[in-house]
C-alpha cells in the first residue's frame, strides 16, 4: 500500500524519528548512556541537531521514545507480547507463560539487549532517570500483569486477599534478576518454573503454614 | 585488648587494607565504577599504588574485596544477618522474613546503597565484571537460602518436587527488581508480603490449577 501514498512531509518526518531512534539505541548498546550524545546520535540518523532538539527536550526523552517506539514493533513482529496486552484465554498459568516466555525473546533479542542493559544500569545510578523509565517503559507494562491478576481474581483463580501489585512481582521479579545479573541462562523453562511456583506456592497442598 | 597487642606490620597492613576498601567504595559510590582509577584509591586512602597493586591485580578485585568485607561488617554489627547463614528455627516463614527484613535493612543503608548501585550497574554492561560479581558476591549469599529450603524440604515444609535454587529467586528477585528500578518503596512489609506469596501461592488452597 506504500507505494499507492504520497510522499509527504509526516512520511519524511516519520523516518527521520526512525531513524533518529535507532541511532539513539545502536549509540547507546555501543557505547553506553553517557557516551551517547545529541551529536552523535544526529550524526548517525543524517540530521541536523535541531531537528532532535525540536522534537525532545534531551537525550533521556530520545532514549525512552526509542524503547517505547521499539517494543511496540517488537510486539508488532511477534503478532502480540505484552505491548498489546496479556491474553485472557480463562487460562491463568498459560497466559503467563506466553507472555513471559514472549519477554525472554525480548530480553535476550540482540537488538534490544544492549541498549535496554544500558538504560536499565544507568537509570540504576541516576534516580532522575530511573524514575523516567520506570513511568514511561516499565509501570505500563507491569499494569498488564497486575490486570491480568485481578481478572483471575474476579474468577476466583487467584486468592481474594492476594494484592495483585505485589504478586506480579514475583513472576516479574525473578526473571529480571536472572537477566540483569545474567546468574543463570534465562530459557521458557525457567519462566515456566516461576509460574508453577508462584501460583501453586512452595508448600505442600494442605499443609500451608500459619502466616503469623 | 588491642593496646596490649605491639603494632606490628600486620596490624599495619589490616589498617592500610581497610582504608583502601572504604577509598575504594566512597569513590565508586561517589563517582561511578568507570571514573574511579586505582590512583584515586590511593590517594585517598593514604598509600602508594604499589601497596594497592601488590594485594591486588585490578580496580574490579579491590572493589568487589571491598564489598566482601563491608558485607561482614554489616553482618557483624547487626549480630547475624546472610553473611552468617539463615537461621533455621524450624519456623521457615519466619526465617525467611529475618534474612530479608536485614537484607532491606542493608540495600537501604547509605554506606552500602551508593556502591552496590555503582558495583550492580556496572556489572549489568559489562559481562565480566558481572560474572565476577556474581561468583564472589552474589552466589554465596543465593547458596544460603537454597540450603535453607532444602533443609526445610527435607523437613517436610516444603514440596519435595520443588528446585531451591529455582524457588529462591522467587524471595530475593522481587527484593532486588524494586531495589535496584525503584519501582515502589523496600519495606519489611513487602518482603514478609513476598514471603507470603511465595510460601503459599497466588491460588486457592485445593484449588490449584494443573500445570500442562
Amino acid at each position: 500500500m506504500a507505494e499507492n501514498r504520497p510522499p509527504d512531509s509526516s512520511r519524511r518526518s516519520e523516518s527521520s524519528r526512525r531513524a533518529i531512534h535507532d541511532a539513539a539505541l545502536g549509540l547507546v548498546g555501543e557505547v553506553g548512556y553517557p557516551r551517547t550524545t545529541i551529536e552523535a546520535i544526529a550524526a548517525r540518523a543524517g540530521v541536523g541537531k535541531q531537528t532532535i532538539y525540536r522534537w525532545w527536550p534531551s537525550k533521556a526523552a530520545v532514549l525512552l521514545d526509542a524503547f517505547v517506539a521499539l517494543g511496540d514493533r517488537a510486539a508488532e513482529r511477534s503478532g502480540g507480547g505484552e505491548a498489546q496486552g496479556i491474553s485472557d484465554t480463562g487460562d491463568l498459568a498459560a497466559d503467563l507463560r506466553a507472555v513471559l516466555r514472549a519477554t525472554v525473546d525480548e530480553l535476550t533479542d540482540p537488538a534490544f539487549e544492549a541498549p535496554t542493559r544500558a538504560l536499565a544500569a544507568e537509570g540504576i545510578v541516576d534516580p532522575r532517570l530511573g524514575a523516567e523509565f520506570v513511568q514511561k517503559l516499565l509501570d505500563p507494562s507491569l499494569r498488564l500483569y497486575a490486570a491480568r491478576l485481578r481478572a483471575a481474581q474476579e474468577a476466583g483463580q487467584v486468592r481474594a486477599d492476594v494484592d495483585p501489585r505485589i504478586a506480579l512481582e514475583l513472576l516479574v521479579g525473578p526473571l529480571t534478576h536472572r537477566w540483569l545479573l545474567r546468574t543463570l541462562p534465562l530459557t521458557h523453562a525457567y519462566v515456566d518454573t516461576v509460574v508453577d511456583y508462584t501460583l501453586r506456592g512452595l508448600t505442600p497442598h494442605g499443609d500451608a503454614p500459619v502466616i503469623s
